[in-house]
Formats: structure tokens, C-alpha cells, sequence
């Protein structure tokens, strides 16, 4: 189990290889954009050309990609991990997709042999960087055991959720919450600015209190810093919504709430904030009053 | 400024004259029910027959009430404390009312020499009870200041805000915060206890990442041990929002999220549970899906 194939090199798998490597494990790195393979080979990562030469020097592969689409292209794709599985390769996919993604992604590997866990992650560019990630684990729970090694050299916790697709289930209902609590965040904040509350107290006076959220901590000095990087980026978030309303109806349950968050990330993503992180969201409301979270009216 | 009157003994109140009490303040309270004034007799209070009687014998009056109309009545109604009120006294009000009132009744008891204070709060029953209030104050600075030594026996901080008006409209902000906050871990609990994911392991795996919040920490445990006992009753926060609403409205400020959330609280009372704690908003979730938080089918 020292032999990674590491496949998505983006916001998330980057840190999260070069933790990998960092940790001595012997890492080979694909991904679609050469360059950030590259980055990685200066640090002693082998890059391969395809998702299947990964694998053939691998004893797990570790997928980090952005959407279901594009991680069953790469497992069941030309070239793609399943063209070079082999009995006893583990796949792990830590990327967030639908649960039925992950429980038909574990179904069809079974049928080779391979061994699969989605593995989401809760925590976003920083937490990957220092390596406490949050992993939730759904699959066979001896390959979650195997695994454990791995899971704490690029994360802090992880928790094993159930069978396959429990990973999945529990990071959309996770990521709802957090994207509700950024909304319950964005739209107090602008309340209290459009009062006339300095906006930093007010950030101060509800860390205190009942109303404290991860969000607010987070994202909210990132807001009033005027800092729209992305952690995080809209568009992503707009996409997993998009995952946990879907699941919302697949469980026949009606999720008022987050469908209307939904539509405010939506706004985000077609004012052309798509690439930003999620916080950007304050930029609608900022639009509608006239205002900026800073209390400032807009030029 | 050691006599203090105290107006209004309900779930907050109780325990806030009780602190006051135990750190020796000489304490007149008035309450329109007679028994609970009994209870604090009992531990060493004056019992006043009417407002403007726990007036004639304080240094200061505070007014702990459910809504902007009883404040008024206690105030400015027949036998209230404006009756009663002489240059230097000073009224703190922590009710949670319209920065309109707190506004209106700076200006009405300015004139007769009357300095005043809205000072809500963050917390409920275990934090009033515990001495550990957060207190979100506007009004004159100086007053402010002299009545430190009274926020500190029963809160942990005082901040503040700004003139009179700024402790309630950060008082209506942050309860929206906190109210979002509470239906983002309604929402995603009962969407994870759907999909068959454990909702005591669901919510350490929330805590211990972006997603937390304090509504997750303090009402999930709650929810899940069926304690709807009220620490803060769902009509109270119904009140709370519908203020919230009417700022909004009057800052001319979309709060897409705050009105859908409303709804919810609003459905709670509906539903029969305006006296139970703010977390009863998951039996309307609960009702839709025919489960309990805990992944029981209702019978």
C-alpha cells in the first residue's frame, strides 16, 4: 500500500498529493492539464500519461475530480482506470458526487476485483494544504481500515459512514448545511451593515453567541477583506447544491430552505462570480442596496 | 446604582433577577403573573404590586418582556414606569422589540430625563442561567459604561453598538443568523437520517468542520434525546423573525433566505409546537417524511 496513483490535480488533489509525497509514499500523479503534473514531478511524484498507467503502478488510486461525469470518465473512460484493474486495487474517490454515482462506481469495480470507497471530504484549499481534511467514508469497512494511514496523512478525522455511497449521502447533507449556514452569514451581515453596524463588531458580538457558525468565522473576515479567492468556488458550490436538491427528491423530501440558497448561488454563478469562492454570493446583495459589506455605497 | 428594578420574570428573566440577587443588589421585580415574584421573594426580593412601584425605589429599571406592545404598556401605560421616572434614572430594556421602539422610547423617556439603554441578548435559559449572556447595547456611551458592573453579573460580554436602536438591530441580525443557522442543521440532518446515515455520528462529523455551527452543537443533541422543552419557544422566534422581516423591509433589503425561513417557524406554530423550543421545527420535517430524527419510522 505505499504505491498511490493520485488522478485530479486541482484545487483539492494537489495539496492533498503533495501530502501523499511528503509523507514518503510513492506517488504517480495524472492529470488532464500537464503542467500541474509538473508541478508535482519537481517534488518526486511520477507522471502519468493516462488514468490507466496510474494504476499499473499503483496499489491504490485516489480520484479527486469535480464532478460524476467526469470521474466515470475516468474510471470507465478510453485509457481509463478500469482498462488496467486488477484484483486487489483499491479505488478511492474523494471527489463529491451523487451517492448513486459512488454505489454504481463500487458495484461495476466489484465486478473486477477492485475494491472502492467514496471518501469526500469536508474542508476546503486550507484544509488540504495542512492536512486535516475531514473524510467521510463510505464501503467495505476492512478497505476502510487499510486505508486508515492514508486517510490521517491528509486529513485529521475519518469517519466510516456505512456501506458504499454512505460517503456521498453524508457529505451533500454536510455541504447543505454549510451553505445554508453562508447564506444565514451573508444575509444577517448585510442587515446589520445596512443598519449602520460596523460589520466587524457585529462579526464579533455572533462568534459569541448562538448564532456562531464555521461560515462566519471563515468567511466572514474574508468578505469584509474583500477577498473573493476561492476556497471554495461558487460554481461548486451551485453544483453540489445541485447533487443535494437532487437527492432531496430522489428521498421524496421536500428541502425548502435549501433550494432557496440554491437559487442565491445560482444568482452568484450568472452575475459572472462562478470562479470566485462562494462568499461572492454577498455580491448579489451588495448589488441589490447599493452598499458593501464594509458599509461603503458602491460607486 | 445598587437598587435595581426588575419588570418581566418569564424564561429569561427568572434566572437574570436571580443573578442580580445572588450578587447582592438590593432587587424590586414586578411580574403581571404574582407567583413567580413569590419565587424570588423568597430569595431576597422587593415585590412591587406595579411597575411604577419597582420604579420609586431603583437606581435603575430593566424590562425583560416578549414583545414591543408589553413594553410600551409597562412604560407608558397606567402605573408604568414613566409615572414613576425622575431625572437620572435609567431604563435598560433586553426585551427583543423593533429598533423602532427602542428608537421611540429613548426619545419619550429623554424628555423626562431619562437615560435608556436596549440591551438584548444572545443566549437563552442555560446562558441566563449560567450568568453567561452575551448583551448587544445601544443608547448613550456613558451610560453605557456606568452600567457595566450590572452586564457583568449577568453576561459574559457587553458590546457597544452604537446610539439607541443599534442593540436591537443587531439583536434582529443576529437572530436571523442564528435562525438560519438552526434550519441548515434541520434540513441536513433529516436529509442525512433519510438516506439511512447515523444522525449521532452525522452530527461529530459536522462539528469538526466548516459546516459546524453552535445551533448544530446545542439544539442537534436536543433533537435527538427528544427534549423540545423550551430554552427559546419556536412562537419566540417566529416574533423574532417577523421583526427581522419588517426591518428588512423597511431598509428596503431582499432576505430571500430570512422569509423562507420564517415560513418554517411559522408552520412550527401551526403545527401546535409554538411552546416548545425553536428545535420542534424538525416534526414538520419529521411529519413530511414520516421518520423521526433518530431513523425511526412513525407509527
Amino acid at each position: 500500500m505505499n504505491r498511490i496513483g493520485f488522478i485530479g490535480l486541482g484545487t483539492m488533489g494537489m495539496p492533498m498529493a503533495g501530502n501523499l509525497l511528503k509523507a514518503g509514499y510513492d506517488v504517480t500523479v495524472y492529470n488532464r492539464t500537464r503542467e500541474k503534473s509538473a508541478q508535482l514531478a519537481e517534488q518526486g511524484a511520477q507522471v502519468a500519461e493516462t488514468p490507466a498507467e496510474a494504476v499499473r503502478n499503483s496499489d491504490v488510486v485516489w480520484t479527486m475530480l469535480t464532478a460524476d461525469a467526469a470521474v466515470h470518465e475516468v474510471i470507465f473512460g478510453d485509457n481509463g482506470v478500469a482498462t488496467a484493474a486488477r484484483r486487489g486495487l483499491i479505488v478511492i474517490d474523494s471527489s463529491t458526487v451523487s451517492p448513486t454515482t459512488s454505489k454504481d462506481l463500487a458495484e461495476r469495480l466489484e465486478e473486477l476485483g477492485v475494491d472502492f470507497l467514496d471518501a469526500p471530504v469536508a474542508g476546503s484549499k486550507p484544509q488540504a494544504t495542512a492536512g486535516v481534511l475531514t473524510f467521510m467514508v463510505g464501503g467495505p469497512k476492512a478497505t476502510f481500515d487499510a486505508c486508515q494511514p492514508l486517510f490521517s496523512v491528509m486529513g485529521k478525522n475519518a469517519y466510516y459512514m456505512g456501506e458504499n455511497g454512505a460517503g456521498s449521502y453524508t457529505k451533500l447533507a454536510n455541504n447543505t448545511m454549510g451553505a445554508i449556514n453562508l447564506l444565514a452569514m451573508t444575509e444577517s451581515l448585510m442587515m446589520a451593515v445596512k443598519s449602520g453596524i460596523d460589520p466587524e463588531l457585529f462579526l464579533q458580538v455572533v462568534a459569541g453567541g448562538g448564532a456562531r457558525s464555521g461560515m462566519a468565522e471563515n468567511r466572514g473576515p474574508k468578505v469584509l477583506r474583500r477577498d473573493f479567492q476561492a476556497n471554495f468556488a461558487s460554481r461548486l458550490m451551485l453544483k453540489d447544491l445541485g447533487l443535494a436538491q437532487r437527492l432531496a427528491a430522489d428521498l421524496n423530501m421536500p428541502v425548502p430552505v435549501l433550494s432557496v440558497v440554491k437559487e442565491m448561488l445560482q444568482t452568484t454563478v450568472s452575475q459572472g462570480y462562478g470562479d470566485e469562492d462562494a462568499c461572492a454570493v454577498v455580491k448579489c446583495y451588495e448589488g441589490w442596496l447599493k452598499v458593501t459589506a464594509q458599509g461603503h455605497s458602491q460607486t
